[in-house]
């Protein structure tokens, strides 16, 4: 059969161990590479092994970091006296992205998850513990993911920091800018009218 | 800024030159890689090296092949006197997912445009010629794209060919199983009337 030519069928296995790709769109990127230059596609396997072999975690915050200390975490501008914790590293690239975030990070690398059988041990709190004992912190701020698993490591995380005289708080949730009330579910819709503010 | 982890963004930067990768779906499918074992990374490394390095054109049908001569013009139980004209090797895997197909192939890779500067010259179609003056061929079926391009590359061939005494077909055009005449364009149903055929 035409379609088990060997390379480009590995290839596509490959392809379809990535998040979201079928087996449909993972034949269409063997084909794009089997029409790249050999250069590109040197590139391509070489920019692959980099990140598995370039990248590290910073040793502060736990993102990933192609240096032992991110650039966050080794910028002057950034306020160390504000910690944001997150679930992953993606967070990270969102908060950024909006531009409105002068603090450092804290990347758990996860979630609790009993179903999943994550416990906190298995996160990196440890190390977030030892920022907040070394370093100077007054806020913490959770923004795991508002999810079952993220609500639950917020919760945990809270109960661990605020003794510490941290202020810990808890990004908001609502109604998504340009979402339609219609739309939004009911649990959402809930907390963004609990969540009201005065004009 | 965080976005800015260099092995990761460069690999991103590789999966957006794939057909159809934006930039969100780039940097999913590299952190996917990051997750990775240092195993699967190079696997995966090796399998793109691979697609360029081992494969060949079929010196009969000029399909893409990790053998000088592909599995469909080696096999025995092939019907080498029909031969199925394509524009690429996408279109003989997808006419021999349906298994109906029993001859051989011959890939033209690409289609005559000259808004893109594609002349019949650019074309696999002097391979084509050969294999018509040195083979036993009955019938030559331009499945060429229902496109402005693989149109007048069938007019092009049927014109070439029809003179050496070979039958030459065309695929039928018409509304596709499963679709709904509502949704159908108008060109395509007119083909669907002139084509329809008798119960």
């Amino acid at each position: 059969m035409a379609d088990h030519i060997e390379p480009l069928e590995r290839l596509a296995d490959m392809f379809r161990r990535l998040d979201g790709v079928g087996k449909k769109s993972a034949m269409r990127y063997a084909f794009c590479v089997l029409n790249f230059t050999e250069n590109e596609a040197r590139e391509f396997a070489e920019a692959i092994m980099a990140v598995k072999t370039e990248l590290v975690l910073c040793k502060h915050c736990q993102n990933i970091s192609d240096t032992e200390v991110c650039s966050v975490c080794s910028s002057i501008n950034r306020n160390k006296s504000v910690i944001c914790v997150v679930e992953d590293p993606r967070a990270v690239i969102a908060i950024e992205n909006t531009g409105h975030f002068g603090g450092t990070y804290h990347v758990l690398h996860g979630a609790i998850s009993p179903m999943k059988g994550v416990s906190p041990d298995d996160l990196k709190i440890h190390e977030l513990l030892t920022r907040l004992n070394t370093e100077e912190v007054t806020e913490v701020i959770l923004a795991t993911n508002p999810t079952i698993e993220g609500e639950a490591t917020a919760m945990y995380l809270s109960r661990l920091i605020s003794p510490l005289g941290i202020k810990v708080s808890r990004i908001a949730n609502g109604v998504p800018i340009g979402g339609d009330l219609e739309y939004a579910d009911e649990v959402t819709l809930r907390r963004a009218i609990e969540g009201r503010y005065e004009l």
